[in-house]
């Protein structure tokens, strides 16, 4: 095929070069007289197609896909909470309380975390190899960490980290990545399944822009659902096909829902082309147990779906009865393989213990694709080059820290468990405080970085809420954000059964606050509830 | 608007609760019914729709832009050479030359180029804070990078380089390019105008996502062109509406050119929404002159056209009559402003004399906009909410280096002359060694990192090319390949006048290197004409 490619490259200019050359007649098609005489009245009527009144960019006039799609995890209530925070540090004293609380995103150092110590020392000296060799670079980074950026320099050609590199990611952090993939799942992975991205979200994104062709394409998502996924599907112009993760049951997912679902939209002459599972859950922190995977996987396999799974919080689990399953790991063990089941699991570096959202790392490995598929998936990643370096070197540690005998690995591991177990007992005291409020019920975060709480309305509250034109979860969270500076975002936001009300609420700051936001929320929900009570 | 986010959602959820709730009868809409028939039956009629024998992901089923957009400069001869050079690996000896030169990417590091110092401390130090106030790293770095990092540490949230930044980037770093394009452009820039972006690229899908809504849709693009901009085009389902370059003229730019295509295009339906200009060119490497380019503004301003300025290559000029003016600096001086040209310019951290291709960091400078529009721009970088924060950093260290007096200044402007002098060096030798060549022709390359030489091939080589199904250029740089490890990428990647030949070769090849690369390219063109002269 791409030996053509030149070929169709001249073919194309061939006919621009013809186009240019013949003068238009009356003659021509309908649609050429017809928009020529729009182009040539000037009639408000000509606005639409050529619109001389217009700005070049007008709302009338871009793309209404991005004017359908909403990202509301940023949205106007963080314009407002950093409006609240330049009060405050322009006035102090000026609000009820003394600094924002930023529990509305995944992004724990923002909040305090740091980074692991090795993966640190590791970057930096990727990005300055001239210190390498220096007599006091002993001195101030790990002799692992040292051994560690050698190895990799090694493995780019030239050392040079500031080469674009292969489009799917420098060829031997694949292969780490790749082995540390085999060695978490106990079933082989291919370097050349890798594709390393700037996050998880471009590689979302990708897959989105390869399976949508028009608004009859659907993509089974969950609800609620990570508001990536439908503005993703909103911007590529598919049709985000729900299911109802079932609250009662700790956001439980039900196969029979997703076969309901699935039918439903075939009805509707919506072809659906994949599944999404987010596992651990986002906003829902569920953990799924392997034999409900094993469900999924045979759904998507007789239905003939992509399994997209979402598996960024894999190292997020905060419970003892509840392990992740890679979606990967569950199919190879039902027996199945590459021709069974087309499966893309996403990875991302923001997420886990190690929360490095800035570094923008990621990958996701594609199984169960044709050549042909796979090179289009290629093509795709080489538009953009590669990316970023550090995140490919970051993504490659992440899957490969330092091991047993490594003179950073006592302290990596008491970072990484001293991150961990901190945010298992923020998520056990979270959960019980929004439990004793009135008419609040949670579930448990088993895992992720989040809680979702439902809560009950009285009708006064939800009244003035359609007095405001705002969600009655919107109002309960602007009232939130004014009264103690905790900035969470509305369950509205994520999809959610209809006449129940939610807010997704991170377990990210830091510890030592949260007696402080239990006493706040608390207060506040207390007063809310008496002003509104019926 | 954003104020019905919640209660769109909301809508959008009813419904499709009501769907789900709602069994389709046959009395439902023809679609309805029709889909619901085609999913019973399945026959070949039935594959378009709901293929059960096709697989998840098939050429079939996937999207069909996809497919469509080429993205030719790492293709299948990408591919070949990394062969050939593996082959060289384990057999050397194996071919008729010692090494593959890569000239067919602007990749300067790849290709032994050195990152500048100053740089690469503060990333490093920014990488890994704990060691500024080591006493060791005073010996390790220098004291202005110590003093840069913690400055910009200093305008990081906690100091948080692992945070996702506001998803425009991190605000001081956005004042620091503000100041750094007014004190280029000697006017008025606004960090609310900057979006860092991973590379330019990510930006320029930004705005054809934003500007196309289907094919009606037309972006003026230089023909020959930067291959981003077709395969961007292609991905968003818009029209190139092509303006050629007049290579008789030094690559130039007539406005006349440009209104013929645009008259062209608009007789057949396209509504043309903006003016994509590269300058420095790429592939073609002129500079364009400052009253050249008042015209193009005053084009874009009478057409309503949207300037998108790739200023990618503005630290790139090799030759003393030409200099480079961003085009925001000359519309300011032609008495523009806000109201009166939307303009884009697009800037990057992977050319110039950094060419830090691997860090992936770059800039847009949005000018011209409404404030809705600019919601819109927001909500779009928000989707994936922060480029990457080293990206970041570099995209501010360029537009704000060592000054003088600075401990590095001396060091950076040595390193920074040195790259710029030498490069122009190779332009010139490589040129000189073109022009020499029988039936070769090549302007001299007055900026980016390009040569693009008008190759003359003989009738013969042209059915040679025919016979292998290739287009004749691509036959002569497979040839070029095969026989001297030298790649380049023909000018039918690029597009260029209907019966012309051409290919880009990069100046980057290290300077000791170009001797030998003037001698293969030579005793090559020398064999192939003797092969095929008529």
């Amino acid at each position: 095929m791409r030996k053509f490619a030149s070929g169709r490259v001249r073919n194309i200019l061939i006919r621009c070069i013809q186009q240019q050359q013949i003068r238009p007649t009356s003659s021509s098609s309908s649609v050429f007289s017809s928009s020529r005489s729009r182009f040539q009245s000037s009639s408000a009527a000509s606005a639409v197609d050529f619109p001389p009144s217009l700005p070049p960019m007008a709302l009338q006039n871009i793309n209404p896909k991005v004017l359908k799609c909403e990202y509301a995890v940023r949205g106007e209530m963080v314009t407002l909470a950093q409006r609240l925070q330049e009060e405050l540090k322009a006035n102090p004293g000026s609000h009820p309380f003394d600094e924002i609380l930023y529990c509305n995103i995944g992004n724990p150092q923002s909040l305090g975390q740091q980074p692991i110590t090795f993966f640190r020392e590791v970057l930096a000296l990727c990005d300055h190899p001239a210190i390498l060799d220096k007599s006091q670079t002993q001195g101030l980074f790990s002799a692992d960490a040292i051994e560690r950026a050698w190895q990799i320099l090694d493995q780019i050609p030239g050392r040079a980290t500031g080469a674009y590199s292969h489009s799917q990611g420098i060829k031997a952090l694949r292969d780490t990545i790749a082995a540390g993939i085999e060695a978490r799942d106990g079933y082989a992975a291919h370097p050349n399944d890798i594709f390393l991205t700037d996050g998880a979200s471009p590689a979302i994104h990708m897959m989105m822009q390869l399976l949508i062709s028009s608004e009859k394409d659907g993509i089974l998502c969950p609800i609620p659902q990570y508001p990536l996924y439908s503005a993703s599907i909103a911007l590529h112009g598919g049709t985000l096909v729900p299911y109802f993760l079932d609250e009662a049951s700790g956001w439980g997912l039900e196969t029979s829902e997703l076969k309901k679902q699935l039918e439903d939209a075939k009805s509707k002459g919506i072809n659906v082309r994949a599944l999404v599972v987010i596992n651990p859950g986002n906003p829902t922190g569920q953990v799924l147990a392997e034999d409900n995977q094993r469900q999924i996987v045979d759904f998507c396999k007789q239905e003939g779906l992509v399994l997209l799974a979402d598996e960024v919080y894999q190292e997020n689990v905060y419970i003892p009865d509840k392990e992740f399953h890679s979606f990967k790991k569950v199919s190879r063990s039902m027996g199945y393989g590459e021709q069974d089941i087309s499966l893309v699991s996403f990875q991302s570096v923001s997420k886990g213990y190690y929360g490095e959202c800035g570094k923008r790392g990621g990958y996701m490995e594609v199984t169960g694709i044709s050549p042909e598929i796979r090179e289009q998936v290629y093509k795709m990643a080489a538009i953009n080059l590669c990316s970023n370096i550090s995140g490919q070197i970051l993504a490659s540690l992440v899957m490969s820290p330092p091991k047993v005998g490594d003179e950073s690995y006592e302290m990596y591991l008491a970072e990484k468990d001293g991150i961990l177990s901190s945010l298992a007992r923020r998520a056990k005291a979270l959960e019980e405080a929004l439990n004793s409020l009135e008419g609040v019920t949670c579930n448990r975060a088993e895992g992720a970085m989040y809680l979702f709480p439902c809560i009950t309305l009285p009708q006064k509250a939800i009244k003035a809420a359609e007095a405001a034109t705002t969600a009655p979860d919107a109002f309960y969270c602007l009232r939130l954000l004014n009264a103690t500076g905790i900035l969470v975002v509305p369950g509205s936001r994520f999809g959610q059964v209809l006449g129940t009300w939610h807010f997704r609420c991170t377990i990210l700051p830091q510890e030592h606050k949260i007696p402080a936001i239990v006493t706040r929320l608390t207060d506040f929900h207390k007063s809310f509830m008496d002003e509104f009570r019926d």
